[in-house]
């Protein structure tokens, strides 16, 4: 089809243009400006704000997908393991099966986090107190961010992360937030949960000016990464028909 | 955007075509034709052949699907229930995860078997031996569709299959070529292996006229439908968490 | 692994069962009871509620699924025919990825509706327009399975639907009120929005018992078939690269 | 469940390891050693071989993810597009619906490509001449990595990647084979084809010592990162509803 049959009047991609000799992304060349030159992380970065990073947000963006990358056996990684199982030559559908997972349980909670920071209601506030209080009350006392079964008092991703944040100038108004919402639950309920990596991502990234819809994004490249490191580890020694064998013989109690 | 900017000598789809008041669908009229008056058997067929069903093939396609909708707890099915238990109200996610594991190696087999009884190699013999011998020659000896774990010397569902295909007058050619498969197998090797579910199912799609690309679609209707039954069990008597559980302690030897 | 090592006192699934000469689903004998002898719709029913439908039941899931199969060139089916062109031998690929677009705005409508017409604040009133009114309010206003953009002012698979649980003695209570809900919104804005095919199986399913979880399967399994049919369509007569070659092309207008 | 009810002698996930105040990942410390002071790129070489790699290795890697991620609009980010018009509020079906197409033929070449250049029939031989010869012949004369419908007579990308490598030390013998590979389909058919950026991918890739299964995943994780561009674009500037249009409007000539 020659390019004069296409509707005139419609949008397109601006992302990319190419020739015979040069490919542009973003308005970058990616041959001359890009390959080479930049991380992936940078290109991400490209891709979700249409500019390459400077050192600081690199690094971060680097710290918040090394955080989110690898939880040993998740729901995840076991369905992408049996997905592999199933359609040995496939690993794009073994990944995506795996992917499917990270829903509302898994990442839904970091991104709700940002979601709440950046909640007009809760900025608007100029003392970390008013906007920990108001975003506790939209959030019906529910934080999402808050909170781990295994690392408390303290989750030490965040206590890492929150200390590269401030050694980067990065710690800004959701940081101080997200800190004041759980010491207000703690002089609530008496307990004193963590702000998990979850919470504390949502926070870094909403200060270095991540819109929230944008969160989930850095989670589902690190959860790429995650689940291919579990996908080579099954390739090398499988565990998919253990695990197989395992729950078809479980409640065989005879 | 009107049709008219729309670019002409371009292929559309001619399946479905729809005003305020009436929808036709391969050229029936949805609402006096279809609903309330053809099963979702008799719609498969015609979305695969563009023509409704006789009731002979009616009742092969549906005992086609039935045979496969339910294996138990496979790969497929834990990994549906994992997808669920991460994205507990995305159902579609957990159904599409636990389709993806139905690749080559649980699904392939049937419609492997299907190519091979309708390749011209195959099918330019008269006699079944022949064709049988043939077939033996191009799979390399490994013929898809025969052998089972569990289901020896007879797969069940293949007898029943048969009997039915011989009921309904669709014991053909096909069919004869898949037993004779087994024969010389059987004479070849000394051992005498059934003719599992997805070797009658390839034989008989065959001798009804079904392509081969064909035969996996009733695959994924059936598995859709057995994927739907886990996750209903798991919506009410959850093994997710169990699972993860007992795959995350694995290897905990200490 | 001997089913001795198996944990004790853990949940396993009690769909199915099977030994070398038998298989049992839901206790049915799959191959005396099952194949041959009852269709896939019987099936679902059965994976769904753990019994085999009676005959008005039956229809009527028929009815529903033969309803929701095919809308056409849809982003589901257009989906699944781009993903195909990338991955022509995976054909579970393609109906997965077409599957991931039945989300909220398409198929979410149908279990929305259902979920209103089975929540008790809606349940607990007499009459069908205390029902309506109520359900409305809960609904904020925007009633899911109300409205059609092409069919209106009656959408013609509602009609047709409804008269069919009326001929099959299953026309009830939530019927009563989607149709109130219908009524209530006229005469409050004065618009005549039709009850759309959703709204009419949400209503009816309701009626026949399913709970409101279960109807998404439904559509799920319909789209499916509907998705098989396009697939074979574009495997054909291919439409995936002139659907690639019109959207690069969008946009330029020089 | 305590982990003295699982079973014994199977085998388990030995990539992470945590308690409540550490996690190891491959034996390295990740709030010590890993967040804040590696990049994903390198957790990626990490979860891949189970070391971080040298700063080279590290560079040649982003460099392949930043040769792969973009490519405009291509099925696989329609795809994803038009899954996100479906099931708006889960940005993970998208990027999984726009990662199943890219199978076989896109990134399928890629990993064929790596696979043959490993071979052993293959690297057996010391002469480029040799090792390119039988290739060919392994290949069936259809070399996957070489050619491109637009970039010709070179891969921009390609030219770029070999002189990264020759800086880095790190072009040898495979990248060798593939540029004799490319030198003998010219000679025998007269018509000079480029060596695509898949090939230089998997050649450079081989030489510093990645399996042709590992190669695949540098594009799963660049696709996710590009796919993730066209979503954000998606969500800010939609062309969904117009491919939609566009589509539907196919084939109607009159």
């Amino acid at each position: 089809m020659s390019s004069s049959e296409v509707p005139r009047g419609l949008v397109g991609s601006s992302i990319a243009r190419s020739d015979a000799s040069s490919i542009h992304i973003h308005g970058l060349d990616l041959c001359n400006d890009l390959i080479g030159g930049v991380t992936i992380t940078d290109f991400l970065a490209l891709e979700l704000r249409g500019e390459l990073p400077g050192a600081a947000e690199r690094r971060l963006l680097d710290a918040f997908m090394v955080t989110l990358a690898e939880h040993g056996t998740t729901p995840s990684t076991i369905a992408a393991r049996l997905t592999m199982l199933g359609s040995p030559d496939q690993l794009q559908s073994a990944v995506a099966s795996g992917l499917l997972g990270a829903g509302s349980r898994f990442l839904g909670s970091m991104s709700d986090c940002a979601r709440l920071l950046q909640d007009p209601r809760v900025t608007e506030h100029r003392a970390p107190s008013d906007r920990a209080a108001s975003l506790i009350e939209i959030a019906n006392g529910s934080v999402p961010g808050i909170g781990h079964p295994l690392h408390k008092p303290e989750d030490p991703r965040s206590v890492k992360l929150f200390a590269l944040a401030r050694e980067l100038d990065a710690y800004g108004p959701a940081c101080e937030t997200i800190v004041a919402v759980r010491q207000t639950l703690h002089e609530r309920t008496g307990t004193r949960l963590p702000i998990n990596a979850t919470g504390a991502i949502a926070a870094i990234a909403t200060d270095i000016g991540y819109e929230w819809q944008a969160v989930r994004g850095f989670a589902l490249v690190a959860r790429t990464v995650g689940i291919l490191g579990h996908l080579t580890e099954e390739r090398r020694a499988p565990m998919g028909q253990q695990i197989w064998d395992l729950v078809e013989g479980l409640g065989d109690d005879d």
